[in-house]
C-alpha cells in the first residue's frame, strides 16, 4: 500500500533528496511524497524555537494538523564553536533578513576575522521530525519522533566552490580538503547532516509503516 | 606613597570611572592612573580571545610588558540568552566592523525579531584584569588577577534613551523599567557590570598595594 507523506518544505532540492533516500530505504513507491507547493494556501510556520528540534517539530506538527497527513520536516544550520554554536537556528537570517545567503556568509566571515585558525571548528546540524496525526476513524493515537544529526568540519577564510547553498562555500568537512560547495551532490549527500538525518528518519519510518 | 597604574584603554569615560572608584576605595591620590594616550606609540592588543577574561588578561599583560607598570584592563559585552551568550566577546564588532554601535544594535534586533518575548533575557558582562610585572630590581615576582561581574536584564524591541553607549538603549536591568541609556551615569555605575567589576578590582588592588 502506498502511503502519502507530506514533507513540510517548498524546497524542491530537499523534496528530491528525501524522495531518493526514502525510495532507497523503503523500496520504490512505498511512499508518495507531497511538498507544500501541492497544498493550497498553506500558512507558513514561524520559526520561533531556539533549537533545531523545536523548529523541526513545529513545522511537522503544523503540516500534520493542516493536511491530516503524516508529515516530515527538518530544520538545519551551522553551529560555529567560537560563536558558542551560533548562527545555529538563526543561520538563514543571520544578517537580519531571511535567506540572503551571501549577506549571512559575509557577516559570519567578518565576525570571525580576528578569531585564530585553531578556533574555526564548526558543525552543520540537522534535526528531522515526523508527526503522524491521530486518526479518529481507526482510533489510532498520534505519534511523533525527532532526531538530530551533524557533520563536523572547519570554516575557511574565503568562500570556494559553486555548488550547495548557504554556508557550504566556507565549510570543509572532517577528512576532506574541498568545501561543501566543491563536492558533488552525491558526495555531499553521503556525509551531510541532512543526508544522515533523512536516512535515520527513513529507518524510523520504515519500522512505523510496516 | 602614590603608585602609578596603567589602565590599558584609550576610553576617557572608562579612565574617569575607574579613577572615581579607585579614589573611593583606596583614598584620594593613593594611585595615579595613566591611560594609553599617555603612552607613546603603544601597539594595539588584538582581541583574539574567546572569553572576556582572556581578552582582559591579554590587554593587561601587554600593558605591563610595554610600560613596566602594574596594569588594569577590562573586556566587556552583552551575552544574549537566545544567542547562547553571543554577541559576547564579539559585541563591539557584531556587524563585522569595529565599534559601529548602531549597526551592531540594529543587527542584533533583526536577529531576534522572531524570538518570543520570554526569551529576551540577557546580561552585560565585564572581566577586569590586573597584572603586576615582575620587578628584577627587588626580585618581586609578577602577579595577575582576573575577575568577572555581570548585570542581568532583558532586551527591548526598540532602542530608548540617549545616554550610555553600545547596546545600552535596548537593555533594561533587572528591577528597572528604564533602559541603561535612560539611566543617569551614577545610576548606571551603581548597578553596571563594569562598575561592579572595577569595585571588586579596587578591593583586590587595595589589599595588594597595602
Amino acid at each position: 500500500m502506498t502511503r502519502r507523506l507530506l514533507l513540510a518544505t517548498r524546497n524542491t532540492k530537499k523534496l528530491n533528496e528525501l524522495r531518493r533516500i526514502l525510495d532507497a530505504a523503503l523500496g520504490k513507491s512505498a511512499v508518495e511524497l507531497v511538498g507544500l507547493d501541492d497544498v493550497p494556501s498553506y500558512p507558513a510556520t514561524r520559526e520561533t524555537g531556539l533549537t533545531f528540534a523545536e523548529n523541526a517539530l513545529a513545522k511537522a506538527r503544523d503540516g500534520a494538523r493542516y493536511t491530516g497527513l503524516p508529515t516530515v520536516a527538518d530544520d538545519s544550520g551551522l553551529a560555529v564553536d567560537a560563536l558558542s554554536g551560533m548562527p545555529g537556528v538563526f543561520s538563514a537570517r543571520w544578517a537580519g533578513r531571511h535567506d540572503d545567503d551571501e549577506a549571512n556568509l559575509r557577516l559570519l566571515l567578518a565576525q570571525l576575522a580576528d578569531v585564530p585558525d585553531e578556533h574555526l571548528g564548526a558543525a552543520f546540524v540537522c534535526a528531522a521530525a515526523v508527526v503522524f496525526p491521530a486518526d479518529p476513524a481507526t482510533g489510532e493515537a498520534g505519534w511523533e519522533h525527532v532526531l538530530e544529526e551533524r557533520m563536523r568540519g572547519r570554516l575557511t577564510r574565503q568562500p570556494r566552490g559553486e555548488g550547495g547553498f548557504g554556508y557550504d562555500p566556507i565549510f570543509v568537512a572532517e577528512g576532506h580538503t574541498r568545501t561543501n560547495a566543491e563536492l558533488t551532490p552525491e558526495e555531499k549527500d553521503a556525509i551531510s547532516h541532512r543526508g544522515k538525518a533523512f536516512r535515520a528518519l527513513a529507518s524510523v519510518l520504515a519500522e512505523r509503516l510496516q
